[in-house]
């Protein structure tokens, strides 16, 4: 960092297959897709930036609409920035946007809401074309129970017991707007939005709707814990992070109206 | 092969991802999908089966049902091929359905239609999560000029101007049942479904759609083709085999019915 303050940020929406990545989130020695960015920032403009991103995606989950941004003292435009980064970038990631944005914007902080999607393959055997994209459940599961079980998690809940344990302090309460859950052929998809989410919460809870498409468990089980009356579910099926994906992260001021650029560039 | 008629023959459906395969068809040294099936074959009955598929799918081409038999002394149930198979193939090739056929049944010689998907992502930037299974265009395609352009293809013609130089002798004569294009978001699709398709038919063909859905050809370019008013037309966008799939193959008597079993196994 030079201590002027660098005067354009560039805001990415970026796609990714998660499958050789440890996740978004920078760790030294790891392939991570923070990482992998920064590596492309460097060639791009010969500094050292800090990627920020909206969702830290965990190891092996995909991406098609995860926003991330940096500041830097490079003067790209949009379109140059979009070419410059697939031209570095490894393949199973791409840009699929660039915009300015003013600098006080922030990624993380700014999302209104995420939506993720998971993907299960729902037949008696794998798919080789669609392997690494869902995870594979043989007994047949009655999503019309899913989404009944879903819908009780739609509100304002303490989701705490849906994920792993909270450090003191630290509040479990989220708004999710939708969790919905529907058949198209052999798949079943399941599709989450909310304000936030916390730590293998989404994969934790569709392992809980899995159990109640194949009649292990009632859908007002998931009521009983989001109504308080009951703390944590029993063990639940485990999902693969491979089935989920980020789709779209939305925001009150992003991606910048087109026309109105010039006025939003830093 | 022992001097006995082998008395069971299996037929399979599969799906395989053709990224990591010369192909269906066997050669010495390269791994092709009838070579790791006939491997399986090994490993599961001790003897050197010859497999036939119903479609020699190019290098790096798809299948969700390729159609596939072979012959064999081994007596196993159907349940117990797909599991032994599954057991034995790489991931990337998966046995979905197993039946026991007629002696007479030919995989190829009886089949009365293939059906073809090829996919083109159709936007300004490459897709990681479904790189390995299309063509990327970033030209807006006109999906409803393409497929005014397809339309002519449907019906008996000559199709030996759409695909390499035929030997002496060999007829370019098929019956083309559909060949539709539609648009789903950024992609757009191309479903062929003919009795049967000569050697790069398909992707060349669909390189002329693709010209046609940039402005650069006239739909009516395929009709003075399959009209014969023009014998060849002009060099079309070159496709890769990774945009293709073959879908299903079809027959009158095969996958046999539920309950026949019995009468049908030979």
């Amino acid at each position: 960092m030079n201590g002027e303050r660098p005067h354009a940020k560039p805001t990415l929406v970026i796609e990714y297959d998660g499958s050789n990545y440890n996740g978004f989130q920078y760790q030294p020695q790891r392939p991570t897709v923070q990482g992998e960015l920064e590596r492309a920032i460097g060639k791009i403009t010969g500094e050292e930036a800090r990627v920020r991103g909206a969702s830290r995606t965990d190891s092996g989950v995909h991406a098609a609409g995860q926003v991330v941004d940096f500041f830097t003292h490079a003067q790209l435009s949009e379109e140059a920035w979009t070419g410059a980064f697939n031209f570095h970038l490894p393949r199973d990631i791409r840009v699929r946007e660039a915009h300015k944005t003013t600098p006080d914007f922030h990624p993380r902080r700014d999302a209104v809401a995420r939506t993720y999607r998971y993907t299960i393959l729902n037949r008696d055997t794998e798919s080789p074309l669609i392997r690494d994209r869902c995870a594979w459940v043989r007994a047949p599961l009655d999503a019309e129970a899913m989404g009944r079980g879903a819908g009780f998690l739609v509100g304002t809940h303490d989701f705490s017991g849906f994920t792993a344990p909270l450090p003191p302090g630290k509040s479990g309460v989220r708004a999710v707007r939708r969790w919905e859950v529907w058949r198209d052929g052999d798949l079943v998809l399941i599709e989450a939005e909310a304000n936030a989410f916390m730590l293998h919460q989404i994969v934790r809870t569709n392992g809980m709707l899995v159990d109640i498409g194949k009649g292990r468990t009632d859908p007002s089980a998931i009521q009983d814990m989001t109504n308080g009356r009951i703390k944590k579910g029993r063990q639940a099926a485990s999902l693969p992070a491979k089935g989920l994906c980020l789709m779209r992260v939305e925001y009150r001021n992003f991606p910048p109206k087109r026309g109105n650029q010039e006025d939003e560039a830093s």
